[in-house]
């Protein structure tokens, strides 16, 4: 599956002339709703289905800073999950090159904030989220 | 009264090493909420009493850059009113030189969506908010 | 000209569960910088030139509430200049209603903090900018 | 040693009506600096010593939402550290309780990229940060 792209825009770098740290963990949730989206789990759907995901844990790992105008590639794929609790991993490039790795753990819960299992409820679905590859496996 | 101050931080810097004017919108946000609590009107009972203040406009001009670890001294005062519109001023200040001054326009509304002339409703902390003076007066 | 589409992101909402309004300053940053680079005036050739072009005042008037998902469509156009100053207007549409219309204005300087005439300096450009269309017009 | 406040802004809810995930490395930041200010390593000092301390990694463990108008108190500690590299612990709580807890990495150099050991070029200024206790502790 095609990455999602971020371009990075001036507000988001900071003193040093780089972007600054904290939007990386913004980057990965515009590229998790962007690839949920395209995998038949957009936001009007999740709406629908009065699904939500909250994020309980992130890690982010700065290998290379970006800066202002850089085209950042954000692949996602599943790096691990249990019946209730999955957790994506995040692989960033500019140019080829590893900027950043990353990893989200998310629970998800209907609209009465019962944990829903999403591989038992949408097999599909989660069958087409375990299919998405690290660039870097 | 005394004025508000934002220190400013690091990711509220950009790549020419000031604050990014983005930011000045969300500092006067920060200004209104603290003065407005402080002349008895602040988040708490606004929930309780169902009081909504979007913002219809804001105007802000940049006379003066401000960087990392500056305190910008925020002083807010009533621009100008109809029943149901308030003109907010904001004047601020680093080590006082004015760097910038803007104006943001509210309407109230009830948790029915309804307008709130809060003049009618609440004279007294009407009254105390047009007794706030902008510095340059 | 095509109009530049800003996606509106989960993290750029608030508890109103609208668009949180200083975003729009920050997408009007990145449309315009996106048609200056259309226009031929791309980040690699400002820097190259040591353009720099500061923000000296943002005005802006929210119409219509925006949310997540929302795609805004942002024309930009050149409101009125003089030889030193170019104020720049904002036309956002969602579904063809206008939501927000703004304004900034920039003045232009080189390295050495000179200001500078785009009108004299680059005047291909310059006339690629005013060809620009509100499409309020 | 005293926590560093935050108080939630609006700004910083997002449509689910809490504090977006993203801005608690934000917070990590303020509290990060405010006390290395309070310690003797404010931003005045590192600057004429052209110290620079690039994050290398973030975790973050979101326990508790919280929401605008909410005071986090924020407590900074020494968890681990190399001669090169340190890990600073961070416990936020509100009301007493634990809403998130963080870690984050960072290496220091000075004004040439040279890596600094700052147990000996400030020993002292080493001691105080390793003093620091996490309250959970």
């Amino acid at each position: 599956m095609e990455p999602y792209v971020h371009l990075v825009q001036y507000y988001e770098t900071d003193a040093m002339r780089i972007t600054h740290h904290s939007n990386y963990i913004r980057f990965m949730e515009e590229a998790r709703t962007d690839y949920l989206e395209r995998l038949g789990m957009g936001y009007d759907r999740m709406e629908a289905e009065g699904l939500r995901s909250p994020v309980m844990n992130v890690e982010c790992k700065y290998l290379k800073t970006t800066t202002y105008a850089d085209r950042i590639q954000i692949y996602l794929y599943v790096k691990s999950h249990t019946s209730l609790k999955i957790e994506f991993g995040y692989v960033m490039q500019v140019d080829g090159e590893v900027v950043c790795t990353a990893s989200s753990w998310h629970c998800f819960m209907d609209a009465n904030h019962r944990p829903v299992s999403l591989q038992q409820r949408y097999p599909d679905f989660f069958e087409r989220m375990l299919a998405l590859q690290s660039p870097l496996a």
